[in-house]
């Protein structure tokens, strides 16, 4: 049953979806007209609630993830779901995973890494433009993750606060400059997790990680292809996301093996 | 440091890998020769072990989610990590989610589940074949999930036990005959994951997704691209993997909308 | 060196292209002004051509077949560039061939194997409607390549003229209808390509190919990936063409092999 | 009818295929047996031989260049019939194109060109290695095409000895080194292809074309997918090749246009 402070989708026919906090007694103006929150209050997630004079009907949903990240306030460009659902794989988050993120951006995939370590894990979160922190901010308070992130106002070039970490996910212009820092914030065996937009730049990390003791270095992207969901003439769909990024990813050992 | 009772992955300079359970005093005789359990004990992660007669040089690292499905014992056709990560994304599977999984198989998707929902969730995994069943509860056992899981011995045709359910994934081969069923275990808004590997299975599904109220409904395929790792002669891989399985994904809601 | 009659390609430094024929003595009136063609003429390809008041620049380049399909007049969807120089390799099109290609659309296949063909080949082509047979027959006019094609107004359901062909391509929507009277008009060893745009059809068309002796029945599809020429910066474009069409590809035989 | 002197293709019944030259009276051991060739003069296309003690049947087909190319002897990676149909599009090879080809390998992208070209074209091969030289020589011939190919023994580094030609395809380790020597080879609005098997390559092969006057460069991949063509159980095969090349094209033209 949906309650008052929940946070909710509303699904329309045509398939857009936007996201509302319903307040008890509350109300929102939207474009749709003015949605009052005790409408919504009290119906059950998968009912239906119609807004405004044109009694417009959608659905109620509980926001997922994907949900979230679309209909967020965001400055910058997010990690895609087809990327940042295998770098949560590769990096092994988990309830209880502590894990570095580093440029925060709008929050998108610190968010995504702080729903999954829970209460006993804690995404350790650098953002060194302050535009871009706050924003962080607002959004993992509005999702209610908070808690579980300690974000830093921090250039990175300063060095990482913490230390031992099970895994660390870098997502900045330069990486190849960091990549000492990542090994000396990481735990053994941890895993890292690189972000490049583009060829040189993975060229330019996989140089910079040779140089100090990781293995298992991977280079991956993802192409996720979509289809008509039409049951008698069902074909991919026209144009696809031909690219967002690459993925690197590898992990730290203590020093490398005697040749031999 | 590595203590009795964990579970260490020993990765060699040539990329194999394998996972042993170290338990104080204990050994293990493998192709590389005896291991002495005592010998890994007391070790940092990202240290080295030498083994056997020929003292080769391996690397302890803590074992992921990905090196313990490629080292597991299995019976069946695995959901790859490419699948498999897309899914637990696109099905919102975090702390305190309730799932029905189903065929469970080896249970790496099961244990992908319960990796993820912690103590405060829950994974009902049913399977109808007792081969599956005992291997996926060993499996599970090993890792130390099966508190999190559910397993049930049950042919699905005779319907859920639970319902109400936050997401469901259906892996059966005839998956079109179980969709009344998954609508109405699953809770409002609920998510649905279907995996078909033939296109025909995905119109026959999508036929009778159109017949009970699900909204949302998408078809995905992933197509995960490695690169050799060389920074001065970086390339895709000469060969990947074409396919796997189509995924198809939709959320229950409680009726249809009215006609409008 | 150009010639009064040629056709040139008129290519902008934003990367636009458009052609004209350029006789003795003309002009033509563009949105950039107005082109006097003895400008042109005498020049050498790869010169520039300076047009209109504002005396914008134009590289003048010969015409491929690529710039002649993608500056045609079309009414109809094209198959593209992509899938036809596949098209034309797997059907063998070479000089000399002998190949139906039906529907003919706005031509643009036809002239592809028209340009192959020559004068010791042919192509013949049917069309059912009388608006894209005159579309294709001025396009094939404009383009020089009408006298190697057989151009002809009518329903293949009537069956097909000519017969003993090296190949033939079967672009209508129906084509599961029509594979019997493909394998008619086949030479023993010929090559059939049929376009399916939708995995339904491709099932349909199998179903009816194992029908009749054809071998080597192949389905395939085309994904064309485009980089950002940017050495420093050298990244796949955003996005991407995902689907146009699937290729059924398959040879006659003159009869099945006995059961061995 | 199948004449002396043809070659065809034995197709059996489990997909492989090779290819025979047959010669009145004469007759060739397999390990399938002895195959006398007055059994195989004489037949249609697409009709059946049986062959040895087992009296095995085979299909009579006359070979495609995809035939060929996959049955000669090669000490060399061939271009692949995805890329090769590509390129062969894109540098607009048609009957009576003028091109050059370097290196020539084992002559397999040498033949698609000269099949095209026909008698009023030409292919301009160059070749540094003796080895390849003569297997490339001898390839074409068996094919047919050697009077279509002017093939020469001679490191371009030397320079091209041809000039004017409508198109160009550079295929050796260092393309970046012969970029000035491909422009002055070239007619103006002439297409220049390049292959690279590494972006690295791509990268030094963009840097140098942007020092001539070239323009329309474009960086392409292709990805074809191929199907397990059974009409009630489609699905794309599961293994696919994810690499073999990157393809650069453009075109020269007489001088870069002033800025304006």
């Amino acid at each position: 049953m949906v309650k008052s402070g929940d946070r909710v989708v509303l699904y329309g026919e045509d398939g857009k979806k936007f996201i509302v906090k319903v307040e008890s007694g509350g109300k929102k103006g939207t474009h749709l007209g003015v949605i009052e929150f005790d409408e919504i209050i009290g119906k059950e997630f998968g009912d239906i609630v119609t807004i405004g004079k044109t009694q417009k009907s959608y659905y109620i949903l509980p926001p997922t993830y994907i949900d979230d990240v679309f209909s967020m306030k965001r400055k910058t460009q997010i990690i895609y779901p087809k990327d940042s659902s295998y770098i949560l794989m590769k990096l092994d988050i988990k309830p209880g995973t502590r894990v570095i993120e580093t440029g925060v951006g709008s929050g998108a995939m610190c968010a995504a890494m702080a729903r999954l370590v829970s209460e006993n894990g804690k995404v350790y979160a650098y953002e060194r433009r302050e535009e871009f922190y706050n924003l962080a901010l607002n959004n993992l308070t509005e999702w209610g993750l908070a808690d579980r992130v300690e974000l830093r106002l921090k250039d990175i070039s300063m060095g990482f606060d913490h230390s031992n970490v099970d895994a660390l996910l870098l997502d900045v212009p330069d990486p190849e400059n960091y990549i000492h820092l990542c090994w000396e914030a990481l735990g053994g065996g941890g895993r890292l997790g690189v972000i490049c937009p583009t060829v040189n730049q993975v060229s330019a990390v996989l140089e910079k990680l040779y140089e100090y003791p990781f293995i298992n270095v991977e280079v991956w992207e993802s192409l996720m292809r979509q289809y008509k969901p039409y049951p008698n003439r069902l074909r991919p769909v026209d144009r696809m996301v031909a690219h967002t990024t690459f993925m690197i990813f590898a992990r730290k050992v203590n020093k490398f093996l005697p040749t031999q």
